[in-house]
């Protein structure tokens, strides 16, 4: 009941904050995510240069994702990310994350071609972990929906080798 | 009443769909915005490439904003921009945004070095706009909050020399 009232009163103090201040003509907007729904919970990175910062100076491997918001493809695999609870939690605790819909000038992240949905990983030591695929050889960094197995495989070497090198 | 009653089921359908969904340790956060607050209503580039795309496809003059979340003179700049109806409505209607708290490679973005609050314009044919700069000679592109009409005059001058000269 508290809990109840509570929303109530947010959601009353965010309509009367918005009083006066600019609405476009098409009406009011949703506030854009940077998870973008990739996962609300996680930390995201906004840009590959922050993105390697954060890796370099926390030490923990970042997890590029490259996608677009008309490509079914992408958004499949979006929701199946999103709702898995292991992924997100080491997501969350071991990785940097990053998602883009457009292309960085690094062309170290496109090995075989531009692409979504398209999962890169990166070191640390800002080395592009070419090695690190998915199970489609026409298009290496691709995971489609049944792939989420393959893609924590991968990312649990990405953290174990990131160990071992150091 | 409609209303209330409306916002009383959003908000429990938001509390019952985050079941069983990651939640960090640390307890639940909240989503990160692309406006990171410079103006929740606008359509804010994720990086500087998604932005110069933008700004060449649709013939608009880019402004970029470098700022950092422990600065108290980027915070004070960011609320008086945030809560100025008539530049929220030309950012909104006449230029493509960018907010921006890591450098990014291109050194054009920095012509008097890396400091913050900084605004660069860029013309749509990927000319940054060195001279369009605020009242103070020490640190060339930095405002303080009093400076909204200068800043103004340099947004209209960013969109009337795009028309000059095409």
């Amino acid at each position: 009941m508290i809990k109840a009232a509570l929303s109530i009163f947010l959601v009353l103090a965010a309509m009367s904050s918005a009083f006066g201040k600019y609405i476009p003509k098409s009406g009011k907007r949703v506030p854009q995510t940077l998870s973008r729904g990739w996962g609300d919970q996680l930390i995201w990175a906004q840009t590959y240069e922050e993105g390697l910062y954060w890796s370099r100076s926390r030490g923990k491997p970042l997890m590029v994702l490259f996608h677009l918001e008309n490509c079914p493809h992408s958004q499949a695999l979006k929701k199946v990310i999103a709702d898995d609870y292991n992924i997100q939690k080491m997501l969350d605790e071991d990785f940097i994350v990053l998602n883009l819909m457009y292309e960085t000038t690094d062309k170290h992240l496109s090995p075989d071609g531009e692409y979504v949905p398209r999962i890169l990983f990166v070191d640390p030591s800002m080395t592009v972990r070419a090695d690190l695929n998915g199970p489609y050889s026409n298009r290496l960094y691709t995971y489609e929906t049944g792939d989420l197995k393959h893609l924590k495989r991968n990312m649990e070497t990405a953290k174990k080798l990131l160990k071992t090198e150091l």
